[in-house]
């Protein structure tokens, strides 16, 4: 689930623009620090719909306010492709 | 990855009240439409923080601005206790 294969963005060059993301996020998209979201396997339209929020300035938070300016439309495409691509499978739901 | 047992709110009463989040995010945390995102092993501060921010107004959607002014602070508890509570496992990373 979660992954798409045929996506706009480069996933190889989204998993070297990742290391910029590493910090927070992992390069496996699974959360460092308590206020970064787990990204792995995300929907990648959701992916670009934020980064783009965060570049815009119409989604405001601390670190991303300060890293998306710097990306190109091409690294967020990239970005959202690599991040969409690493599968996630879900365990027994809590009852 | 993911799932915290000890988290803030309760699990139960979050399954309950996650029925009113299914059509967009699934019960099982896995997107069913294309602008919702996953939330299946969300880390628990960070749907607490999104789920008052779309509460308070700082984030806007077309759909959460709709839904979660509705939900109370226990609410929002328990469903981020839910969702966080899914555990999730990450497969191979692309390369």
């Amino acid at each position: 689930a979660g992954g798409s294969m045929c996506s706009a963005g480069d996933i190889k060059a989204g998993r070297t623009k990742a290391l910029m993301c590493q910090a927070c996020h992992g390069l496996d998209g699974l959360s460092k620090t308590p206020d970064a979201p787990n990204i792995a396997g995300q929907t990648e339209p959701y992916l670009v719909t934020q980064l783009q929020a965060f570049k815009s300035g119409t989604r405001k938070n601390d670190a991303m306010s300060v890293v998306a300016p710097s990306l190109s439309d091409a690294d967020i495409e990239d970005l959202a492709a690599y991040f969409s691509a690493i599968e996630i499978t879900v365990g027994k739901l809590p009852q």
